[in-house]
């Protein structure tokens, strides 16, 4: 067993989270989150997405919560920019980072951005090569990764190839998003097997969805492949885990807690990181989708 | 990674699942139960639990449970019977197998069953020599094997020793159990490795329950330790996730999602599985556990 002993938790609850959770939520709130979470030891915060508010109403006055939030040195503040649109606004709001995203699954691009994987990675082109020019890193998410909701099964080799685009564009790591949750652990590791002959394994991330209470498995499985950057969602925003369509992003305490057990080092406090979740759930007004906070409360 | 072909699921929804539910439910809602569970496919049901009615009403009947269930060949019926008295009386119902429990930590055998680790399992040896005389097979329970709500960390040596001396008194197959869910993959890999020191591993079975979401990543760490026998509970019975002091058994279509997955066999089909608790779980009007079934039922 060679863990790592180190382990990047992307913070993905104020964009990936907050964006599929149904309420809006006010500015203040969700600087309250971010500040609260980088308060808490993450390393690296995905604080929004500059998208049009007519489309994704939940990202609405992203720039201002950039502008709000007190960034504390040597954490990563990111934000998703779909489009060139995006990402100017992105740079006048400061963004140092940013993010973009292809799917694994042609069903599910044509479905989810009505165009091919091949047209979404050419829509990236500009926005890759302004990035490059303004010396802004950009992270490349690949969706999809062990099952569509349309295709089911998505061959290995389709993901690998989508994820040797996007860091051939530029993309400096490339995360594994097994976004609907069915993938399970030996998957989960021949997929790092066979992604990692293209791409080395320190510039991939692994992304998890709860929905079928896989994701710490296929966590545990991923570390041993070598993986040590993880996404997660405070308080597991984003995926009601009782409700209807659960997306189920896996809650950032239930896998701090999995890494504290294995002696991993995160720089994250749990309590902390506990206090940041019940707090935007009390605003979202929603049962927390952590089991290690409901344990605690229980306690 | 040399995971086993074949694992038995141990199905302790109907006694340790029930036994830890509020409301108390009658024979034939028990009855159904059980027979639900054996038409799935499950190879072992723990049925019920011959102890006084008035110390745990939720098993009272457990004998015209055993008089009702159709017994399907092949499938292993069992009791947990705490003393001579419970045991004579799992023997008129006509019981084949049995099991015993102790603690791992004193201070848990001393509240809970109020005797010492050491009395507690002096108490079995009257059984253990009437199970010899008649043929019956004895599984033995472990507790607190990975933390104790009292003495909190419990010493890999310190289950070893308790595990010994069941298996050394007759009991057949030790169950471990992180009975308050507290242990994470590094720890269960380490229990199970200083255990498997004194006790050949296929004699060991691993009892994991959900309170910190760590039961899935703790079975696959089971599994590449050479594991393949766990306990689980359709519905996630015994623990609500929700509720307060959530005792969190893990479900037993989430483990079997798992493995399924592993390409691993089990003989239990996951639709039918799924259909059992579900069932219970109107009898019981309480939401279901399992993952698997909450997102079935969404989508």
């Amino acid at each position: 067993m060679n863990l790592p002993r180190h382990v990047r938790l992307v913070e993905v609850g104020p964009r990936d989270g907050l964006q599929n959770e149904k309420q809006p939520i006010s500015v203040a709130d969700k600087v309250r989150l971010v500040d609260d979470l980088s308060a808490a030891g993450v390393e690296y915060v995905e604080v929004g997405s500059f998208v049009s508010p007519k489309w994704v109403p939940q990202m609405a006055g992203s720039a201002e919560v950039f502008a709000q939030i007190q960034q504390k040195p040597g954490v990563t503040y990111a934000a998703l920019t779909p489009n060139m649109q995006g990402f100017e606004a992105a740079m006048l709001a400061g963004v140092k980072e940013v993010a973009v995203f292809a799917a694994a699954s042609e069903a599910f691009s044509q479905k989810n951005i009505n165009c091919s994987i091949s047209e979404s990675l050419q829509r990236f082109v500009p926005v890759m090569d302004a990035a490059r020019e303004q010396g802004v890193r950009v992270r490349g998410y690949v969706s999809c990764v062990l099952g569509c909701p349309y295709e089911g099964e998505v061959p290995a080799q389709q993901v690998a190839a989508v994820a040797r685009e996007l860091f051939e564009m530029g993309c400096y790591e490339i995360s594994l998003g097994d976004t609907i949750g069915t993938g399970t652990a030996g998957k989960t590791r021949a997929l790092f097997e066979t992604v990692g002959r293209d791409i080395p394994r320190d510039k991939l991330a692994g992304h998890f969805h709860d929905t079928y209470g896989q994701a710490l498995a296929n966590i545990y499985a991923s570390l041993l492949e070598g993986i040590h950057v993880f996404d997660s969602s405070v308080a597991g925003l984003g995926g009601c885990p009782y409700a209807k369509g659960a997306s189920g992003n896996v809650a950032s305490e239930d896998v701090l807690y999995l890494l504290d057990g294995l002696g991993i080092h995160t720089g994250i406090e749990l309590a902390a990181l506990v206090q940041a979740g019940e707090r935007i759930c009390q605003v979202l007004g929603r049962d927390n989708g952590s089991r290690v906070a409901r344990a605690w409360r229980g306690a």
